[in-house]
């Protein structure tokens, strides 16, 4: 499989830990997503959101990483990433959702480009748009998981289901925005669970090879 | 089951339609967002997040309008909303993210207060933002529908699957906020056709009891 992604986005991360875990290689372009290789006419034949991930699978192109996770999920069953019941699938999504719908969309290289450009917002006052959305979705995460029996030593019970591959990310991103994570101590504690597996562990932006050279130190 | 929504809610809306289209009798528990319902502490426990959809289905207590129509397609399959091909799903599913991802998170109650209370803008100000990416997203929705031979009667093929449920709250939000819809030319073909069926038109924001009279004229 080819995966169009980029070091940063969150989004090809989740794709990539789903990758490893479901043993399948792939070969990684790199859209540099600040320079802007999602515009160009070749990727957006491909993509026409103009964003990241793609996963090319023979002849299916797939976009959406939700949609992305569901399908290698479907395709490849071992090892399964939702539970059997539909009410425990339900949570899992649920709590994918928090992320994948109400803290990344808000945070993703458009709508900072609104924000400074059209908006005429300060970066400092871009940082607290991005701070604010961050620990309301973390805290909300939290408490889904923090109250809830359902949670085990990952997400959901004591397997890895789709819902680490969406915290996992989020929490990384927090953490690489300055946002102090220690007070979301069930989602810091299964975020740091994940990271002793080789399947997130090498998912990890700074594991990319288009990580920045001048990021490293 | 209990639905809790509200009338001008897209995601309540997506919900209301699935149940409508599965034959499922439902009680609505009606949440005035902009009264604030969603933050009594009674709904606090039901829902940390305080944001509308919940559906109660006995014991299961049900979040996030994606999982939750998942959940409902896989509880009562009949008429299924998903292709039975995991290609095929998977591009259902990346048409209904365009909408639950992309497009809504930006648009809802908490972003709309930032933006004027905290960032100190207009309506005028607010009204572009919601404009832009509206109609981004909307033609997002288009270019990938109108260039494909996958795209039928409905979003994909000739029966309605969860994109239809995504994309027709969508459309008629777009509307209701002025924007042109004219230009998305399958999407407005599909949203036009999806209101034939009483399981769409019933599950309109307009055909709910908690709909504001002085809105009715």
């Amino acid at each position: 499989m080819k995966l169009y992604g980029y070091w940063r986005s969150l989004a090809a991360f989740r794709v990539r830990i789903a990758l490893n875990l479901k043993g399948i290689p792939f070969e990684v372009e790199s859209m540099d997503l600040v320079k802007g290789d999602q515009f160009s006419d070749a990727y957006r034949k491909i993509n026409p959101q103009m964003v990241v991930p793609t996963l090319v699978d023979g002849d299916s192109v797939l976009t959406q990483s939700m949609a992305i996770l569901e399908y290698l999920d479907e395709c490849h069953p071992e090892p399964p990433l939702l539970p059997a019941d539909a009410a425990e699938r339900a949570r899992v999504r649920a709590i994918c959702m928090i992320s994948v719908a109400d803290i990344h969309p808000l945070l993703v290289p458009r709508i900072r480009k609104y924000i400074t450009q059209e908006m005429g917002h300060s970066e400092e006052e871009l940082m607290a748009w991005i701070h604010n959305w961050m620990t309301t979705g973390l805290a909300a995460m939290e408490e889904k998981l923090a109250g809830d029996s359902a949670t085990g030593t990952y997400c959901h019970g004591d397997s890895v289901t789709l819902a680490d591959l969406c915290l996992v990310p989020q929490v990384g991103a927090a953490g690489m925005f300055g946002v102090d994570t220690g007070t979301y101590l069930t989602a810091k504690r299964i975020f740091e669970t994940c990271l002793q597996l080789p399947a997130f562990f090498d998912a990890r932006p700074q594991a990319q090879p288009d990580f920045p050279e001048e990021m490293k130190s």
